[in-house]
């Protein structure tokens, strides 16, 4: 018998029906001997539906009764799980963060859990209780209601099986687990068994929207497995774990296209010291997020200094870049929004060289150029034109392989 | 500088504009120098809403979770209310049931309230802060959400004002005050400046639906002032308060209307001890409730029974007298269920004898037969035939001159 605790996200709950639904596939489960926490969050649309009303009464909300406003939502959803559990003869008891005292900062709109309380939920369990849980809320030492930001109820789920130790912990979704890459650009896209959670950390942040990044870290943090499943279909879904042995053979794991970003170069810079920062000071000031920074050393003393922001503060940047470039004397600015960031992540090219030289390779063989790089431990990024995004996504995702189980021996 | 309690009904805060209008009317009151706690209901349509999204997942939803989900109602509002004040410069905090510890009693969806800590709340005012409270909500010893039941916010802020000592709570409705009688049936109903707690029970207990009963009870027992007004317009309204001197000058306070009864009648039931239990016990047994009751006893040794139960009850309460009446060997079963419930209601009567000489004069010169007769110390009721429910409203409310001014000397 195992303690497992479950995630349905909005989609999921999203009406009457499909609430009805989740409580027969947790009696079943419940049926196969486990014991089930169960974490749920708004109902699709609800949230929007709320923040409505608050945008109808202000356009800059107070932040605390944001919070008590939105906190609505899951909790509408815990009591009609309970009662679709109740009525299937399901012992079900429904707990709101202040109930089961998900302790969090005081950062209203995007609070940090700090501690949970896990006495009740033992209790009830041992009580032979179905648990559900409020997703997305806490409560602050003076017992205000925060909330953790959208995709929130994935960190509620991964902090409470931490704090019970959880055998695992299930997030249900729309989608049935993590790909190799987005299968509307590569039809053969296939479902990974397992990948770790810095694998996870680079697709999440590249663009692959299955869980919310400060989940990914929390369960990384305390070692939680996380599989990523479908509500919808039946499956083994995705399992999110420590890196072990067999997942080293694996050389790369997935493929992410990003076209977000956009890139601006100062060029003909002084090549001196202090001018990365010179020129990324005024752009932070502005809060605004430099992502991918490359810096070439030219031969006449001067040099091209890029840098990657999101394409929404791209028009910003041109403006202070203006400033600065004039400052410093540099020969031109160049901007360009246009563009796609393509990376290859795996755990298992640390320990292989060559995989640069390979993707280099199969992008050069399509004609397409690359126009900055950048690098990790576990990821290659590079950034072409927007144009070559899917025909370089699926120039990698063949080179590599992807397509194809892994054979490890 | 007054400490007050205002309570705004569903209606009132039915929109978000709506919401925005309490604001500014709360504003106005503060700069007047008052302190104000804030009790509100939800939006007018949204226990509906919820009610129906339980409905759809079972018939007979779980009591505990049916109040967990209820409460989201008021929750909504305190956090609107609260961004209104705060976009108009005006303090305010809102505060869960839970928050405020409204300790009630673990009846869910009609829970009684046991106490309250005024501690937080004292704080907020002392801060300088509006205090707004969600309605309808308790917290019983574990923690469990409750709800008071239909109109329980009333209750909320009578109690509120009892643990507070404020000057009075205010209940801001969509009609403007308590009147002498219905003025859809008599154009000329009067306004009431003040009335008893004992009188307004009677106005509402007979279907003068302005205030939840039990917070009429509540007020009584800790002899709060209620003040009932319009969220709409400006006005006095109508003050509940306890009887005093000159409220015993006034004789009739108004003229009451109910047609949700019908009356049955056991003639010639033998004349001897345990008639009144043997009839009523079996309708008690199917748990319908008798209003009036009378009892005449012929010269023939037998007597003829009647009673009044509500129209709904009224084929169940014939099925039942079938057999009682055959039991009993009575002569014949009568019923009719096109009967009104007109009364008269005054604490004044208590010190005037004539009263219901005069009310059964002016009835009898309009051809109105009376066809049961039925007195408190504060009320006289008669049941006629419904087609004259108009016609008698209308000829009490003359004789005893309630469209003018009291004179009190």
């Amino acid at each position: 018998m195992a303690l497992l605790v479950q995630k349905y996200g909005g989609t999921s709950v999203g009406s009457v029906e499909r609430i009805k639904a989740v409580a027969q596939r947790l009696l079943k489960t419940r049926h196969g001997g486990h014991q089930l926490v169960v974490v749920v969050s708004a109902m699709s649309g609800e949230t929007d539906r709320l923040l409505s009303l608050a945008r109808g009464i202000s356009a800059h909300p107070n932040g605390r009764e944001l919070d008590v406003l939105l906190a609505t939502g899951e909790q509408v959803t815990i009591a009609l799980l309970c009662m679709a559990l109740e009525t299937l003869g399901c012992p079900a008891r429904s707990y709101l963060a202040s109930q089961v005292k998900i302790s969090t900062d005081g950062t209203y709109n995007k609070a940090r859990i700090l501690s949970i309380d896990s006495g009740p939920i033992r209790e009830a369990l041992q009580a032979g209780k179905v648990v559900v849980v409020a997703g997305f809320q806490g409560v602050d030492v003076e017992g205000n209601i925060t909330t953790l930001g959208r995709g929130g109820s994935d960190t509620t789920a991964v902090a409470l099986a931490a704090a019970l130790k959880a055998e695992e912990c299930q997030i249900y979704t729309d989608v049935d687990g993590v790909y190799t890459t987005d299968p509307k650009i590569v039809p053969e896209a296939r479902r990974l068994a397992q990948i770790t959670y810095e694998e996870m950390l680079e697709m999440a942040s590249l663009g692959a929207k299955v869980l919310q990044i400060r989940s990914v870290e929390f369960a990384s943090k305390y070692g939680v497995p996380v599989r990523v499943l479908s509500s919808f279909a039946e499956g083994e879904g995705t399992l999110i774990k420590p890196e072990d042995d067999t997942m080293e053979q694996v050389l790369i794991s997935g493929v992410t296209a990003n076209r977000d970003e956009a890139k601006v170069t100062l060029v003909g810079v002084p090549d001196k010291p202090g001018i990365a920062s010179a020129i990324l000071g005024p752009i932070a000031q502005c809060n605004i997020e430099v992502d991918m920074i490359v810096q070439n050393i030219g031969s006449d003393g001067t040099t091209d200094f890029t840098f990657t922001v999101h394409r929404n503060d791209y028009q910003r940047t041109m403006e202070i870049l203006k400033d600065v470039a004039s400052q410093m004397n540099a020969r031109q600015i160049e901007g360009d929004n246009r563009i796609a960031k393509i990376s290859v992540i795996g755990v298992g090219m640390r320990s292989h060289a060559g995989i640069a030289v390979q993707m280099f390779g199969a992008l050069a063989a399509e004609g397409i150029n690359i126009r900055m790089i950048s690098t990790s431990e576990i990821k290659i990024s590079v950034v072409v034109d927007e144009k070559y995004l899917e025909l370089a996504v699926r120039t990698l995702h063949c080179a590599f392989g992807l397509e194809r189980e892994p054979q490890i021996s």
